[in-house]
This record gives C-alpha cells, sequence and structure tokens, in this order.
C-alpha cells in the first residue's frame, strides 16, 4: 500500500544537499522531507568509490527506518559511485543529481561542447560523460574537479576575491575548449553561481541540477502515484533534518539556505545502520 | 613485560600527522612505527568533541590490536578534545601534539604575547590556552581559526598567492595585538610555514610542536625505560601505515612528506573498532 502522505528521504554527505531539499521545498509543496546531512564524515569528495558506497547504503538503512517513500540521494559524489548499486537493494524509487542534470546539458548545448565541475570522485567517475553520450554521442564532455570551492563555499566567501582567483584557474581549461554549456556538479556550487556565471559569460547555460532533480523527481512520484495531493496546510514537523555531527553548527548554516526555517535538527550515530 | 622493541603507534585524521611521524623517524630512527590516518572522515577540525572522541577511541582500540608501546596523538583536534579521556582508559603512555608546543611557547615568548592558530575545534577548545596559563599565568593567548589552510595545503598551494592572501588575513589580529610568538596548531600548518613566516616577520617564534612533541615523547620512553636502543638495522616493515579509505592517494602525498619511502598503506574499516 502506497502512502502518498509519508515523507521524501534527502541525503548529501553535509549540507550541499540543501540546494536540492529547498528546490524540492519550493516546487512541491505538499511534500514532507526527511533530510540527513553526514556531518561526522563529510566531505565525500575526495574519498574513494568503496567508502562513499558504504556511507551511502547507511544512510539508505536510517531513512527507511524513517519510513520515506522515496530517497533523493543530493549529493554528485554519491550518486555518481553508489547510487546504481543502492537502487538494485532497495523497492523504493530512488534518484540521484547526476542523471536530470546531464539530460538536461545535453539538450541544452548548441555547439556539443559541455564541462562539468565538481568534486574530485564526481569527476574521476566520469559518470556525467557517461550520461551525456547516451543521449548525445557527439558530444565532448570535459571534466575539471574543483576541490576548495566547498571550503571556501563553507567558510561563507561566496563572494570574494580568492574565490575569483580560484575560479578561474579551475575555469580556464573550459573556457578555452569553448564549451556552452556548464554543469555545476556539487551541490554546494549553486551557492557560487554568480561567481561562475560571470568568468563563464553569458553565453554559457550553467546547469544546476538541484531545480532539474526537483523537477524529475515531480514527474517520478506522479507516475508511481505517490504524489502528495493532499491540500491541507503542512505542519511544523513536515521537514525534519538528522545529521552524524554538530546539529547547531549545522542549523546556522542551513538556515542561510533555505528560508523556511530549520526548527530542529538531531545528531544521531550513522555509524549504528 | 615491556617490549622496546614493539612499535610506537600515531594517529591523526589524515595526512598531517605525517609531520609528526616524520619528526620522530628523524630524532629517534631505531624506532619502529605504526601510523594510522583516518582519511575516510577527516578532517576533524570541524567536527565536535563528542564525535573527535569516538573516532580516536576507535583508532586507539586499532593501534592496541598492533602492540604499540606507546600512542602519539598527532592531531591537534584529537589532543584537544579526547586525549585526556583516553589516557584514562589505558595502560600504555600516551603523548599528544598540544602540550608540548604549549610549554615551548609559554618559555619563549618575552612580551607575555602568544598567538595560536588550529582548526575550529582546537580553537574553541581553549587548550593552548589552558595549558600555557598553568605554566605563565601572566601570558595572553590569542586564537585564531584557519579552516581554509587545510585544504590549501591539501590541494598543493603551500607556496601561492591565494594562500598568502587568506594567511594576511587570518593573521592581521595577530600582529595587530603584537605577538612575539606562534604556535603553529595544526599538524598541516608546518606546510606553510615559510608563508606564514614572512606575514608574521622575523621577530615572531614560530612554534612547531610536531618538533617538540617528539623531542618530549624521547624523554617519556627514556623514562619508562621503553626508548629501543638496539643497534641493529631497522628493517623494510619498520614503519606500517594504516588508512580508512584510499591507500593509493595517501601514498602520493605521504611521499611528498616522508623521505624515508611509504612502502606500502593498507586500508582498515576503522568503524569496526
Amino acid at each position: 500500500m502506497k502512502d502518498k502522505s509519508a515523507p521524501i528521504g534527502v541525503f548529501d554527505s553535509g549540507l550541499g544537499g540543501l540546494t536540492v531539499a529547498r528546490e524540492i521545498m519550493r516546487q512541491m509543496p505538499n511534500e514532507k522531507i526527511v533530510y540527513f546531512g553526514d556531518t561526522a564524515r563529510v566531505p565525500y569528495g575526495n574519498k574513494s568509490k568503496e567508502t562513499v558506497t558504504r556511507f551511502s547504503r547507511q544512510i539508505m538503512r536510517f531513512l527507511q527506518t524513517q519510513e520515506v517513500k522515496a530517497i533523493v540521494v543530493a549529493c554528485n559524489t554519491a550518486s555518481a559511485y553508489a547510487l546504481e548499486e543502492m537502487e538494485s537493494e532497495t523497492e523504493l524509487p530512488m534518484i540521484g543529481v547526476v542523471k536530470p542534470g546531464a539530460v538536461v546539458a545535453a539538450e541544452a548545448t548548441a555547439n556539443g561542447k559541455i564541462g562539468v565541475i565538481g568534486t574530485e570522485g564526481t569527476i574521476r567517475s566520469g559518470i556525467y560523460s557517461r550520461y551525456i553520450k547516451e543521449l548525445n554521442p557527439e558530444a565532448e564532455v570535459v571534466g575539471r574537479a574543483c576541490p576548495l570551492f566547498v571550503p571556501l563555499v563553507e567558510e561563507g566567501l561566496w563572494q570574494d576575491p580568492v574565490t575569483d582567483e580560484i575560479a578561474k584557474r579551475y575555469l580556464s581549461e573550459l573556457i578555452d575548449i569553448g564549451i556552452d554549456t556548464l554543469i555545476l556538479g556539487c551541490t554546494h556550487y549553486p551557492l557560487i553561481r554568480s561567481t561562475v556565471g560571470s568568468i563563464m559569460g553569458q553565453e554559457v547555460t550553467l546547469v544546476n541540477p538541484a531545480y532539474e532533480t526537483a523537477k524529475e523527481l515531480k514527474e517520478l512520484l506522479k507516475g508511481q502515484g505517490l504524489l502528495n495531493d493532499a491540500k491541507t496546510r503542512l505542519g511544523d514537523n513536515c521537514y525534519r533534518f538528522f545529521v552524524s555531527d554538530a546539529a547547531e553548527k549545522f542549523k546556522g548554516f542551513a538556515n542561510s539556505i533555505i528560508k523556511y526555517g530549520i526548527l530542529s535538527a538531531k545528531v544521531i550515530n550513522i555509524e549504528e545502520y
């Protein structure tokens, strides 16, 4: 028996996935959300496939205890490394952030040259390239790992000469190649969208997988009869936040991303799942 | 029965503790070392006391399975948050990096103004100030968290205009206060010692706890009759390295710090300890 009123489970290595949760809140205001941020083991971006998959599996098991109706892997690295394995281990509908971004980029490009920026793990996996070439075998996909972007964002330097300088270094090769489409392949990057956008120039389309993921999630839920069409007002506990470390710090940062108010965040020991 | 020929256990959240291991190798060439770097859960610097203590305990249990004769907590954050609790849970001699650095800084200062740079956790704990004031109650100790230094070091930007710019921001307050002694309170920081030194100026003494820790460890082992005075040449397996993730990547970085050659690094699942 499918329960439309059950929450959607969303997880990330830490805070970045809140940009995806925010999009789900915007596009599906009737949906409840259970968010988990693995703040004890963040970041995932420079860790191995084996480790990221083990961590992701623990989180999937935790979210199942919360009786979610679907799971959103709101982390590019976990989507790249762990999504396919996890999908084969559950009946729940599951969606990552990579495929929706890849689909839109493959449609958006005019000259067939697409850039992807992300963590070392996401870029090394080559997953964006793989998905894009399934749709557009002629496309040229160039990836660039940007390991300093996450710490710069978490330090609050969203608009800062240092972030500009680092971004110029990371993006120069993509500019030289002449890409016309750039995927923001890490959930932190929408927060420095204006810096990236001004370096790349107006002719380059920036693709934000957070937006595309929420859109595809809505279609997925609708298709499976799981979209919550109740008109009742969502109560204060419609959004629940769990972390593996330091709930107070999470709340501070989260409130700068999500305007709906993070009422509380609970710490759990994810290693027990 | 004390075994002088047993190895010394050294651990860190990741790679930084290798600067301490390197000092032990230099100052005590007869000693074997078992090093553990928690690369699956690195960094510790922005995580809570509870989490860092739980992780440190797991590592202590792992090192005990390696029959070490002493444990060096080669991570400032773990020394600040977890050392005292761990000491009460084992018979093994245990030493952190904080106290040796604090002792030297308290002796080195002429004007009584001491600066400490480190991770958020180390600075928030106030532990350097506490140790220094036990020795010199009149001292003024000013801490400054430098969260971007670790990612900049790990990105290889040891000498770079961006690192200069960030360092100037972090250090300006300490310059204004007129400190004459600065503790490099994170095991990564010796790697950007020249950047920090040129900003602070020659009048400011930089204290490297790695060096002081190795020195105090030698005294500690000698005092307990545990110093290895055998004259036999150390074999290839005198240094053993364990990590919780991505051994190949660890080896690459480790070889840039330690010139003795990292022959192999083995991945273990630290959550099982």
